[in-house]
């Protein structure tokens, strides 16, 4: 099947998706504005509001004009106009409405309850957040192909180091090369406590440092505007180099980690790296659709407990409470995987788990890869060397 | 004055300012979460609230540690809390509080109204962009450190085409440039509609492609998740090349733009560039504090008007309607130079003028300058070549 015809039956299952849950629950419309659910529901993006009764056709209501070809396509200028151009086609206004309670401002969510009289909300960014979590066959098709890219880029980075460089340094050169590889540039993440620029590379101590950002790693940075990952200081003898760069080259992402190191690192560093490789063969052999979300957060934390790396694991000042999390058109999506979530794996979700662990004086070690989750097992998308790749040799 | 003390001294400062403000309209308290007016009132980004009664020392709430010294500063797990800390210090609930209302979630934000008891909202968003628009010397310093470095790296453009190239491969160059002499990657802008990468490239007739973003031009970039700037198609002669690429070589920021060609281009587009160089030289000549910022558009389009290019001022299929924006921790600050706009000039605003054209099969011309504002004059920060710079030459 082409690309358009895929995209074209993934937007009518999609559509048929949401249509099913708002009659189970009872909701009149759903009003979508935010890039990244405009450009699920309609296949690209616009400026406007896609509105979607419980049945029958979408509309949209374009605030600009766009190149893309959609049918139902209303011009308005203010989202009050909404309203007119519901009652001008005898369709009545909706009450309970689903709306991006969480990522529209405060502003633009009351403007959309008071012009169109919405007497109940139902939150809209989880829904679509859930139901983007489990890919259709052509959206695995885009990650596979972006973890492809994802991986041709890592096999690389050796290649990139040299001698003396500085950290930013060094991730300047693998962003130059992702960007050579159909990077997209924008990182794509969910939250208002997100900001990154392509990914994190963490060098030596300053994986020590916290980050205020929802990020599993820190790093100080290079400037407080900007206080996450790489910041400036020479990589040297004794250094571990986690590379945790996005895997952004195209709609659908991956994420993936591999280390590298200046050198020998210390005994410990090698055996977390371990612990961190053990924890994935594990969660691969007992993980398949149906396992609890809370399972592979446990079974990793046993095995950390068991090898006396809690003072270590997902950091040291600040320990991050969960080991891996759902990726698709957003680095972080459903599932998130701590120790008391609730969900339940089911097939075709794609997610990224990321055991590490954060070594004074040396930096942060551990392997990230991105898994599909099939009926009876799971499938590491991003198939690389996990060892510890020393740049000296 | 070193940095820290300056940074100390404009903290006091912005910290009066906004308790002025408040006390002027009876407004209780002010709480502030988003990255950049948290940077701007307590000089480092935390994941937490800032919290300023309308007389009186701030408090930190914070909900992650961060390495930055707060005085005040108060751990706490969820927003409810602040109630409680509040009430342990005695001091009393605010009922009219400033809050970021068109940034902040509706989700977070209500939950911030019904936690404290908030009888009245006053927005925060509105009021931290106006105080923000005015610059310290402190600020203006690291505006002029910004703006040398734009201009160090546009300098270097003509070395980094080579014939044959895409427009995507000319901007991974300028890209890799700018981070090594700085650039902090992430470019920060205002509004749900921002998404961009590292600045804007617009080739030939990809520049008539209208973007469901608010920039001042199009461009339908490399993907549908992104579509915005350079599209991957190779660049060829008569082509002008628009540089907009980010002025974001630390927290503040500059705005420029340069265009160049391969081989000679139209006379109409000589004739475009021409007449935006004047539109500069005239406003350079007549605006100064006090000056009203619709002056600006109108004195543009009157020159638009003269010389019979309205059909392609500021793009063809979709026109924008301003010339100018403010600049600073965000790249689009107020004022916004609309011909309706209401506002005025004021000393030590900083602010971009672009007067563009598109040109049909040629690609965009005109030139962006970052300006300051004096009290008789403005200045141009962004001072270097502007005529159109031919790259086979």
């Amino acid at each position: 099947m082409d690309f358009n015809t895929s995209l074209f039956n993934d937007l009518q299952s999609r559509k048929e998706c949401l249509q099913n849950e708002m009659q189970k629950s009872g909701v009149d419309a759903c009003i979508l504005t935010t890039g990244v659910n405009v450009f699920y529901v309609a296949g690209s993006i616009y400026n406007g509001y896609f509105y979607l009764p419980a049945e029958g056709e979408a509309f949209h209501f374009l605030k600009r004009t766009t190149e893309a070809v959609l049918e139902n396509a209303i011009f308005i200028r203010k989202p009050e106009q909404i309203v007119e151009e519901l009652e001008k086609r005898g369709l009545p206004l909706p009450k309970k409405v689903l709306l991006e309670v969480d990522t529209l401002s405060f502003t633009e969510c009351s403007r959309l309850i008071s012009s169109l009289q919405v007497t109940e909300t139902v939150n809209a960014s989880v829904l679509l957040r859930q139901l983007r979590s489990v890919k259709s066959e052509f959206e695995i098709s885009q990650v596979r192909e972006c973890a492809r890219k994802h991986v041709e880029v890592y096999k690389q980075i050796p290649h990139l180091y040299k001698k003396g460089m500085t950290d930013l340094e060094l991730q300047f050169e693998i962003e130059h090369l992702m960007r050579k590889h159909g990077s997209l540039g924008i990182f794509r993440s969910y939250g208002a406590n997100m900001d990154i620029y392509m990914g994190s590379l963490l060098v030596g101590e300053n994986a020590e440092s916290p980050s205020p950002f929802d990020f599993a790693l820190g790093g100080k940075g290079g400037n407080p505007i900007l206080p996450l990952g790489a910041c400036g200081e020479a990589i040297k003898q004794g250094d571990a180099i986690m590379v945790d760069m996005a895997g952004n080259y195209g709609a659908w992402m991956t994420d993936m980690t591999r280390v590298f190191s200046v050198g020998k690192l210390s005994d410990l560093a090698y055996k977390a790296h371990e612990v961190s490789r053990e924890i994935h063969e594990i969660i691969k052999q007992n993980t398949k659709q149906g396992t609890a979300c809370a399972d592979l957060y446990n079974t990793a934390m046993d095995l950390v407990k068991k090898n006396d790396l809690e003072a270590y694991f997902m950091g040291t000042k600040l320990q991050a409470k969960f080991v891996g999390h759902g990726v698709g058109l957003e680095i972080n999506e459903p599932p998130v995987l701590t120790p008391r979530s609730k969900e339940v794996f089911i097939s075709n979700t794609v997610f990224a788990l990321e055991p590490k662990f954060v070594i004074p004086n040396v930096g942060a070690v551990g392997v990230e890869n991105t898994y599909l989750v099939h009926d009876d097992s799971i499938e590491n998308l991003t198939v690389l060397e996990e060892s510890i790749i020393d740049l000296e040799k």
